[in-house]
């Protein structure tokens, strides 16, 4: 759950002069985003679920929804009737405290409820929370609206992921968007090396505005001199290490790591094809060349490292990139439906295109505390065989990141837009 | 492959004195079946593949239109373009000697082509195969149009087996179609034994029209004395050997069949279900309460089996059905889009609402030969791992089953519409 | 079970004047062999399962001993106690009737029993076994102790086939026994055809002496007119399908040979290996060149037709095999411990060396009947899912084979001494 | 690697007077021990491999010496020749820069080299060891002589979780020593709260005496104020969690732990039994009851973490044990042969029993490096996916534990002597 404050400014963004929108300005924006997404796809890109950690996109459609109706309509909205008695079992994604679900690697499996009645669902949602926003809400109720937008946003940056891995299993490569591709000038530079002293560092959410629990509570880390790079690893470099070897070399890699390219046969990142001599990628724009100058992405933690160690420098903790990224402006290239798609970098660069990995395992806080109840099941459970991820991604939607934010997958994960950012001792 | 005569009569339906219908007009009233059996199904619905087994129905519609453009198109019609390049890839179900297909398991993974484009290719397909019928067509060039037909009526009993299992999944219980159920007098009697004789009989197909090379050539085998029972066995039998601890005496089962039992915890035919006491099922037609009366369906060789063992009697081979039905009319329950159920049998019934499994393993006739080329794999390469099963059933297309037709599938199958009937020595 | 005779010449070995071996002799003779078959095995050779499939050493030994006491001691040896209690659970292989068993797959997990503790357990049930014999046993008793004789030579078979699939897996390539190759002289001849008319011709047990149930009851069937080679297939030949591409052009395969090949990557029979161009063969002598005269062994029998089909031949079924080798002497290369290995083979020859594979599926003679009780579950349950294989082997005890014998593996079993002999049609 | 000091007084348990052992000394003392332990083992027992984590026990005596064969006698020991050419192939465990290894979950699958040939190959590698050791050896020789010595150590614990799980696979339930068991008081009390203020505090090896890499560099971390259970958690304790629902409350668990609960269906530690409504335990002095006062032991860290959250309390990070139990002597149950099980405990107890699972992911201390070439792969390629356990068990070596020592498993791992030690915020 969420530590929160009552004023609407919650995501952070909120300019100066003008008042900043209202809870329900806010929930119509984020809801409709979630159709703008969905709105290119065929009702059969959205049925299907390409591998177990997949959803199809009517399922988040649905579940987005089913959220605010099980946290909110349910206990605030007297009188409410669920829209459907079986959706509560369909659309649960893993609360236990809200009773049974349906097999997660089996949603692709279900045609019905189909798009239609999904669309009805989210708008018989919408318009009982549009009639409960209009009264009065009490501090619980208004600070779960909040964590179901931003419950919505992540369900918008997977949705992304899930349909990019859904297109690609086709060999016909269709695109998500048809999009012409921006001019970029050429970036020889890899840009330089941000230092950082050693010392006592404060690290966590203590400012006003949304947080997820697991930015809580905020506390001191001692850091040891370090620089991190003020830009991602490119793709032009990630070809220097498969030229090099670095799929075949086993002294660059964690020994899980090694087991896992020598069982997929693993020798380059997700979505990276190659014709001949020629390497491309699959991207939501469709098929094309590689960049060497964009960011790589889609590669595991377990290839994050051993690039790594072939460069001779390493990954950074989370509190590494924290401290650094507290001070800049919360800028990059987020969610444009237009451009899903990371893009060269210049100057230094701190958030956005692709999550990075870091070397801390995704563990509590010191004094961390789950909230009581179905909502307490949102992070904490999740905190073993995990990697944090920091700075958001092409597909994160503007305003949901921050510094201290901490997102989350295991180190074998390749299909969320995951990059480098290397780090070294001083 | 198959032996075959000019003559446009194959299938044998044909009634007396109107001239037969002519080979295109057979090939637009199979075509347009199909789409006919596809209409009822969302795009959602006509994209999942609920298991290995399945195919999505936009595939069983690709397919079969695939068919007719490697085998007569692309040899036969001159100039002709395919209408994608990628298509005999994602099409080609299991012809090795046509070059390389999709991966079967993961035909449900692939939301593209749609269902909209998928309707333009058999379009496209049945343009370009009018056309080539108004021509003159030579011996082999008929046959393999009449191999095409009867491979679309066999992928249409597919589609409604894997469509049945698809709707399965959502807890939702789907209707394929809206039916008023037929009104059936009570039906108390379970039907005689016919008895038949010992001697060699002639099996194996002799006469006019279209027949797959299983079914030759014919030869003669010994049977000695035995008796059918007139119907398939019934729900309430089922039931009666289920309340005897049917699946839990490993007496009744072979080794492999309880070892399945076992593993899958089955304790029922496929799609049943029970509410407290009360069993129902799951039919094309949404679930609802078992009737006695009806064939049982959906169950394995080893359940078959099983239960032969449990009543005191054992499963008919092939050949003892087959001479039996050989003098029978071919008159029973075949597909009728609106009722795609079996239903309670009275007097003697030798054909249709389920096939049953016979102790015959699918094996080739002695001096059997296939076809060269792809079109000699249609049968002979599956002649392992199976049983046969003879009579066809309540979704086989009228007039495409007959006394030496040979279905196969393999013991654990359990999601065609699979019967029993009884057999014992005299 | 067995129909059987009471005299104990049973298993028609026996020659003329002198008399046949008493039960108690022969009971010693077979039992005596199973513990010359162990000696050259260390504890730890016989404690390992290298697969599912394969049973240790020491298991065998314990378990043809459980045989007896379960179907002997127990029921006829009044005031007899069991040697362990724990034993009747740890060696009962699939009785179901008996009770529960141990895990099959895990047998190889159980270090305790020793070897020691189940000499022990052997030699108690000799002296009350011997005891037994002693006084009058009724026809029941007699017929299931020469079931128990033929049962334990089944396992003296299976103890070699297990221990040749342990021993292969040290790469110290360990031999079961040091043993001189014999000289044998260039074999360039691969023997004729025996040809055989048209009609019906009696198969099945008839005579005098033991056989299994699986052998009855003796039947007619129409055979057509036929040639089978005199020879078994040898190295030689397979070597030319090898660098014809056999494993590698899926026209001559079953579909789910073809399958199993890609899977498992097979690119030549179990055993065999490459140094260089030259293949050479794992044996229970060690590993040795592969010599082209000898006759092929451990395929199976995907590969035994994928092999007749690139010959131009087929397989014969077990009709064709039984009524030539039953005009034939039972003699050929059977066990000989110090040579257990086919050899080249020299004028025609219809038993032993290596089990050929036959086109029939494992299925019950018209009108078989299991017994009642557990020896029921002889043979009766593993009709399904199996191809039946005759003539013996190399490994097989003398005196156990003849022609009606019908042994069984599914088609994928390449560990049992398992070869080729073609069939033609005439 | 290791950080080392030449002085052989290496592992700190020397007296005060007297000289420290030699280098020698502690290699023949070493080495004897694994041989003492291995005793009680029959050839059967010490080829078993229970489950892929788990190696046999001739495989523990090879490897062990491998290593010295490997790191010393092959580069300094002029004109060595290696005992056996297959060997450095079969016992190489994982170090891939050594070259190609066997594969690890195929270990029990070797019967040969059987135990005989090992003892031989033990007394080969010894012999020339002595005669090494008696020359002058620079530092790296000597550091890799006592590195190789506290590996061997490492084996003698997995040596005794190993084999416990091999013998908890034979229903004899077979003890690995007999041994009368201790009388022990009644134990009522729980023991107390040992408090720690806030503050940094310095972790890691700093003194002389070996370590392992990974308790390298020491550095500063901050801790809140906290406290730490001066018990480990007892059976009685865990038996209170499994009556009150623990294995059936998912509110308890991570979602890893509840989903590895519902598929393995754990609903006690390992080891534990229930006759009736009394549970057992299965001990390496084989089955007994339980004893509420002794330490619970053989759970993983999903249980251990599922059980603090029962509990009110949570588990204690790496460092909050560390700088407790650096103040305290390295005193507890370690490895006695005759009594290798957790006993109660009485007092404040810090070491020995059961490793306590911390909360802290196995991740590298900033600035951490590792040695170049094979000896580097010692620990540091491990260092994801794991969690750290601190203390040492009752089959820790004595001598072996320090308050430095970081021990490392899976959160699934159960089969280690894995206990628990509860920790509270202040």
């Amino acid at each position: 759950m969420t530590t929160f404050v009552n004023e609407a400014t919650a995501d952070g963004r909120a300019g100066a002069q003008v008042s900043p929108p209202s809870l329900a300005e806010r929930y119509q924006a984020v809801r409709a985003l979630t159709e703008t997404l969905s709105e290119p796809l065929s009702p059969e890109d959205q049925t299907v679920q390409s591998m177990p950690d997949v959803s199809p996109t009517k399922w988040h459609r649905a579940h987005t929804s089913w959220f605010f109706e099980t946290f909110l309509l349910g206990p605030y909205a007297s009188g409410y009737a669920e829209f459907h008695p079986a959706f509560s079992y369909l659309f649960n994604s893993y609360y236990e405290a809200v009773g049974q679900r349906y097999s997660r690697p089996h949603r692709g499996l279900v045609s019905r409820p189909d798009c239609a009645e999904i669309a009805r669902y989210r708008r018989h949602v919408d318009e009982h929370m549009m009639s409960l926003m209009e009264g009065p809400l009490d501090d619980r109720a208004t600070s779960l609206v909040d964590l179901g937008l931003h419950h919505e946003q992540q369900h918008q940056e997977l949705l992304l992921m899930d349909i990019k891995h859904v297109l690609s299993q086709s060999p016909l490569d269709p695109a998500y968007v048809v999009s012409h591709r921006e001019e970029t000038s050429p970036n020889p530079s890899h840009g330089g090396w941000f230092q950082h002293a050693a010392g006592p560092v404060e690290v966590g959410h203590t400012g006003h505005g949304f947080c997820f629990d697991n930015e809580t509570p905020s506390h001191s880390v001692i850091v040891t001199p370090y620089a991190l790079a003020e830009r991602l690893v490119t793709c032009g470099q990630w070809l220097e290490f498969i030229e090099d070897g670095g799929y075949k070399r086993p002294e660059f890699w964690l020994s899980d790591g090694w087991a896992s390219v020598q069982q997929e046969r693993t020798d380059a990142p997700l979505y990276w094809g190659r014709e001949g001599s020629e390497w491309n990628l699959f991207t939501l724009m469709g098929r094309r060349p590689i960049d060497p100058d964009e960011p790589v992405c889609h590669v595991s933690y377990y290839e994050a490292d051993a690039f790594a160690h072939w460069s001779g420098f390493r990954l950074p903790t989370e509190f590494e990139w924290e401290c650094v990224a507290a001070d800049q402006p919360v800028e990059g290239r987020f969610l444009d439906p237009a451009q899903p798609h990371p893009a060269p970098q210049h100057g230094s660069s701190w958030y956005g295109d692709a999550w990075i990995w870091t070397a801390s395992s995704y563990l509590p806080y010191p004094g961390f505390r789950t909230a009581p109840g179905a909502v307490g099941e949102y992070n904490g459970k999740f905190m073993v065989n995990q990697h944090v991820l920091r700075g958001g991604s092409c597909v994160t939607p503007t305003g949901h990141a921050r510094a201290t934010y901490r997102n989350f997958f295991p180190p074998s994960a390749r299909w969320p837009f995951t990059g480098v950012r290397l780090a070294r001792d001083l």
